[in-house]
């Protein structure tokens, strides 16, 4: 019902993978409609880790981040590397920031960045029952401030506008209704 | 505490105003580590309303997205033209994409796009008492499904992994907390 786009052509303005690729494409929509520069913009897809242990507790991160100009409370996270599945992206980005491993993980689905430009798609995932088994791995660009939450604390920094992230505060959401819900 | 990056210099890449962006920044890190290539994405920003009706139902659009090349479930959207506030653009929005007003709206933040690179803003509203009041005025790049999805079928869906948008899902969330909690 729902008919896809045309691409007419596609011309190719930055190529810089694996960071960033970005195009102009003509485009023909189902209607005949012609729009001869629609912008794509190619991310690399990540992860993000809502972790938690048995004491409750959520392992989160504060820094700088460059895009928004801003210090930004999230979740563990980072790019996927090539030949990694998302699963072991997301175990090596937990042991690497914060040191943590987890027996229980749960997929709670992947989601694309930007309807219009594409921007990457964000894998989300639960890791049940954390344990601390070694020191963070940072590398020089990860200048970090490490902080554990109660859940309930997560729950007020999410309802109260804290979380500025748009990708934190999705994952965030889906995290704690799974919690609650306990149907991981 | 959590320290800004210094932008040592920026090259422009592609200047394609009021759609795009794109820089690449030579960046200093408060640790004095370098990255000569830390590229930017500006995009515009937007405002997303979940709209809800007297009768329980929210209003929400299934469309193409050319970003992901798929079809996509998500709440009425659209760009802030200039000018006008993020209120101003949800309004307009919301009457054009779906004909609907609201007398109530209620702000539930604005989240950043993407750490890393920027990529705009999003506005996201809560909208009630929302009544149609027009037909739909689309543009002819709009090519749009409506729906009307009970409150549990909006949760089912956000739940289920049925949408797609990483900013719908933000959004939808943080809605329907915010309803079940009676606080707005």
């Amino acid at each position: 019902m729902i008919k896809p786009w045309e691409i007419v052509s596609s011309r190719l303005l930055v190529d810089s993978l694996p960071w960033l690729r970005v195009a102009v494409e003509h485009v023909r929509l189902p209607n005949g409609h012609e729009i001869p520069d629609f912008y794509r913009v190619d991310l690399p897809d990540w992860a993000q880790i809502f972790a938690l242990d048995d004491a409750g507790r959520v392992f989160m991160i504060e820094h700088y981040k460059n895009g928004p100009r801003t210090a930004s409370l999230e979740l563990p996270a980072g790019y996927i590397d090539p030949g990694e599945t998302p699963e072991q992206a997301a175990r090596r980005e937990l042991l690497e920031e914060t040191g943590c491993e987890a027996p229980e993980w749960c997929g709670l689905g992947q989601f694309f960045m930007d309807g219009n430009r594409g921007c990457g798609t964000s894998h989300v995932f639960l890791a049940r029952h954390v344990r601390r088994v070694a020191e963070p791995h940072l590398e020089q660009s990860e200048i970090i401030v490490q902080h554990t939450l109660t859940l309930d604390e997560v729950r007020a920094a999410w309802l109260g506008g804290r979380l500025r992230n748009i990708a934190t505060v999705a994952a965030v959401g889906l995290a704690l209704a799974r919690i609650e819900g306990e149907t991981c």
